[in-house]
């Protein structure tokens, strides 16, 4: 999994404290994490394309969120930013070689593929558990309010 | 995930299928699923690191699996071949930026990590549920008779 996802779950939680109808711009959320801006901007675009985030224009345009913070899914970011194929793939190789019987023979599924498939599924259930509105809730409820203080003094300049 | 994943998988129930105390020769696991011989046996190789399958010297060696079918998981294979190293990496990027505060302030790991953390470790758990003996009494199970027929001439001819 690409460093991406981390970022990309970040920054939606930075957005997701912004006030209402306000934006942020991709240079303003890369400095935020000290990312390199260019790659940060990658991955706001594959955002937008999932359309997990929307762009504002103008003087105070940037990015902000597309939809609340509670709509938006862990797994929704994962797969915005990773795609949504699935990491096992069955190429049903049991329909080749010296064992091999003709296609009508195969009417049930790869036990294997089945128990892969099984386990990608626990992982994305677990993932779309949780939303960003969550993450939100739980920073603000476990981190440090030396970081919180700082964190609305960036918001607050950024914002301006 | 690397297809060396699923050729594995199938490899194990193929060995679980033989009479205890005997072997197939690399290339004839490869014969079984029309596999690449060299890429097959790196998959091999890395499966005998990982104490899942051995290897019996002389005119009838091969390989065979190190311990009974019912005490060797999906998730050994899986990490047999893929390792154990999990697909997300949290680089506690909250800890870098304008927003972030000395390391003494972060006592609370981040929601983030834990999140996808949970999900891998739904992921990990779905595997280990199933053995390479399930997978074997079920294709046994739902497998056309033709085929279990060929595997079974094809297995008496390979242990000749």
């Amino acid at each position: 999994m690409s460093e991406g996802v981390e970022w990309a779950i970040h920054t939606a939680v930075l957005l997701a404290a912004l006030p209402a109808g306000r934006s942020l711009p991709a240079a303003r959320l890369a400095e935020f994490h000290e990312l390199p801006p260019a790659y940060l901007a990658k991955q706001l675009q594959a955002l937008a394309t999932a359309g997990i985030v929307a762009t504002t224009a103008g003087r105070r345009g940037g990015y902000r969120l597309a939809r609340p913070a509670a709509d938006v899914t862990v797994l929704d970011i994962v797969r915005g930013i990773e795609g949504s194929s699935p990491a096992f793939r069955c190429t049903e190789i049991r329909r080749q070689g010296p064992g091999a019987a003709g296609a009508s023979h195969y009417r049930h599924p790869c036990g294997i593929a089945r128990v892969m498939g099984d386990a990608e599924a626990a992982w994305r259930e677990a993932l779309a558990a949780t939303t960003v509105h969550d993450l939100l809730v739980e920073v603000v409820n476990t981190v440090s309010p030396v970081s919180i203080r700082r964190t609305t003094e960036f918001l607050e300049e950024a914002m301006r």
